[in-house]
């Protein structure tokens, strides 16, 4: 039986998200404590796979997620998931606004909470812990006064919602991925993604304008384009990208062989189907057919030296 | 007489780095609790400047000082300060590793020690508080086990350090900018830096391509370049930027009204010296007497229809 | 009055080309007897413009005109004439192929009826004359025994076709331009043409790439670009293009001073109203008001450090 | 036996760069009338090869040689030759300036002496044949009175010089090619050049820049890039192109594979030693290694998804 981490405890984003998913109907959904546990265990062997959240439209990147996919033992993605998301603000009955003195979220809502508790819980500290959802846990536990969760996990936990919808941006959605450790990718499907870190070279001014020039020159879309420091110094930089296509696809296959050239190193994170939009046409000089036209004329020209 | 803002409380590697600055000598330093309350001070005109951090050599930026310069009202960098930084983990005096059931730093700080205090304290909730110095002054007064500070912070509230250096990688150093309300930028030093923010239009892809050609066609290099969500959806950025260079080079300035022509927006973020590094001699084409010669001779093109 | 030079005598494609431009209705039209001697009385003030041609749809570029253009004064083209051009085999009454021992024309003319003459008249010299008009009068005076001449000319001199539109490929369209002293440009049409040289570094490659980009990076479209040698050794090219748009256009303006930055040198050849095709609309961030903005913008930004 | 056509008759520039290839020592040498002959002749197999100009530092490129190359049954570049140039004005003993009534020469030579002959004798016309040894040889026979041709043309034919090195730029060099029906390519000398023609597709603005794009990103330096009508219409180019390196090179080849699925046709006109200059090394990321490299690591990625 397939079994998939997700970033738990129960009633959290992810397990929101993963529930989406066809692949898990049939699977056991193993609840983990952090990002960094439920990727552990795919890299450990001890689940087939985990969904964590990998961008949110208001905070952008997740780092950890980020992080561990550009260092460590590869791994890749095999789906993703669009979650719209919202946070109330949970206490045990009884707690109004005023006796508030503590408050325990996810770093990551924290941040697209953060006006709002600073203009609604002045000076109160927040605590940081490993999920929106174990803050609904541990209010329930009397540990903090407040949390900030899901919908889901204000319910699950007996709590009492103070205020509602309380992000700093209304209509916020997560993407989460699905990774699992590497494999071959899946077919292509017409409407996918591919993911990928590529490492500068040090010494080499100009390097992201080359790389987006194979892109470019390929006519491969980029759909994220994230800048992370490279555990150096300031002013080193890797780049997390994801562009439309699959590897098989002849242009982006070609693309990534040649950033795999211009680059210190490139780490295939995979190709996968998208779920958002539908990538256009494939424009001229650019479909399968044509690269492999090209090479078989330039296989050609090299033996007769005409076609 | 000037005052100062830094990220508070005393003992912070903010206060550290604003000790460094030459203006600091004659100075009020106010400490604030938080990157927000420090920049709301300039805002409201409270403090004549603010010390925060800017982008650290483990982390990347520090998302709120990018987004409080991207949002609200424009604010510009006067100067900036690099700073070497370590953490320990301070206890009061007695407590052992085993006692530890909670620990206070600052969301950055953690970044930087997560991995270790993984190891070290495994299963141990992490509150986010306004400041390392706090976390130290929180332990002191009881309110938490342990905190992870800067050295100076853990001495100055009579802490004991149960472990130094502590950072998952050694060797950090962290930039902070001198942020103040909008003024003429100052003078030029032959080694500037600009910062800005550009936001792209919605619906034109390849829009960050266009964007660096400009620079490079101008020979202005990037000392740096972050994406950042723009509060919207995913896949919607804005770049937040660092050229060499000070905006009254005409190479730079040109470079500024070209991407104000083809971006949706640009926020211009200051000129000041560069504390890292010498930038290289101004590539021929690219000199301000070259500018000034090119748009002489269009003038005098229009006018006779040759020189 | 005005007096215009044409590439004569009477009877050639450039007198024909000359009669569809109104202002030679009130004009004196000047035969002269090469391109040279057109351009020549243009330059000493003896004429006040010259009609010659300078490009062909079979041939390309008339090396002649183009080399006049980027040597000697300066000059700049008012106006541009297309004329569609078919060639006849012209002899005196009684003359048959067989008997054809020379023949005369114009060198343009002759590079593009060269294979009907190998295939035709095998063996037979070609003089190279001044015009193909000269060609049909010195047929009539008995001087070669046959001309490859414009319709008009066998006419003029009573000559007989022996073949007519003999042209190797038929269709050709010869593209005149009015060469005048320099002078202000004309008023903007909306559908203007700009021409110019650029000469390129001599220790600069990628040269070319970065020339296109200047223009490529302002939306301005190439309608011509033809390498020239520079008159020094192989291999060092200056390159003579049009554009759309008229050099009062901002991006026009901007981008001819971009390449007087990177360009050894940019000779202007004029702006005109445009007698081929329409420009599309100027794309977002190319237009005069946007180009006006960014400067405004930029101007106070250095003044004031925000909008 | 190896037999080698070159633009004829004895004495011409071609013939005396013939003399100076290696293969020429054991080769039957065949003047031919013109270069269509020359080539011609090589295309019906009549000959092994041909030896014509392609271009001189004067003048450019040699059209007839660029149009045949362009068109027609496909032909390869096997070697080059630079050869100096220098033009003398032939005479029968006993003609004097005031005498010459008719100069005779090649087309190309009269490019390069034009301004000397209007000056030295205005009103003369030039008859325009198919070599300067033909133009002395035919001067020898009376037919005209003065040709432009090589100095040992004139000896050849026992003429008399009246005016020695009369080229209107000194120090001009000629480079002549050896083509070839099509045949594999041969050996790399580590100091190559390839041919090609690009035929753009009509329909797409920005295409050069496209051109060059593919070479620049792969680090392959053009030596000679010249634009040809396409024998269509006004507007409608093709570029004539002689890059650094061999085909057998891969970043060469992948450059060329490129330009087949961008253009709208690209034709192969042979790898060859260079016999001008040395190119420099291959940049990083673009060595055969590192191509043969990025390819094994794609087709590792495409079979496991990671290395």
């Amino acid at each position: 039986m397939t079994t998939i981490a997700f970033l738990g405890p129960q009633g959290t984003f992810a397990h929101q998200a993963l529930r989406t998913l066809p692949i898990s109907a049939d699977a056991e959904l193993r609840p983990e404590a952090s990002v960094l546990f439920a990727i552990d265990a795919v890299r450990a062997g001890s689940v087939d796979a985990a969904l964590v959240p990998m961008e949110n439209s208001v905070e952008g990147a997740v780092p950890a997620t980020l992080d561990e996919l550009a260092n460590g033992d590869p791994l890749v993605i095999a789906d993703e998931v669009y979650l719209s998301v919202s946070f109330n603000l949970f206490v045990r009955a009884g707690t109004e606004l005023a006796d508030i003195r503590s408050v325990a979220t996810h770093p990551h809502a924290e941040a697209q909470v953060r006006r709002w508790l600073r203009d609604t819980l002045p000076g109160v500290p927040v605590s940081l812990i490993d999920s929106t959802a174990a803050g609904a846990e541990a209010v329930a536990a009397g540990a903090y006064d407040a949390a900030i969760s899901a919908p889901l996990a204000g319910e699950l936990y007996g709590l009492t919602a103070l205020a509602t919808d309380v992000a700093d941006n209304p209509g916020a959605v997560t993407r989460f991925v699905l990774l699992t450790r590497p494999t071959a990718p899946g077919p292509r499907t017409g409407n996918d993604r591919t993911s990928l870190v590529a490492y500068l070279r040090e010494d080499h001014s100009g390097a992201l304008l080359e790389i987006l020039t194979e892109f470019a020159s390929r006519a491969v879309n980029l759909t994220r384009i994230e800048s992370r420091p490279t555990k150096g110094r300031i002013g080193q930089y890797c780049f997390s990208i994801d562009c439309e296509g699959h590897i098989e696809d002849e242009r982006v296959g070609n693309a990534l062989a040649a950033l795999h050239r211009v680059c210190a190193d490139v780490r295939y994170l995979g190709s996968y189907p998208r779920r958002d939009g539908q990538q256009g046409p494939v424009p001229a000089g650019r479909t399968d057919q044509e690269f492999i036209d090209s090479h078989a004329w330039l296989a050609t020209i090299r033996e007769n030296g005409t076609v």
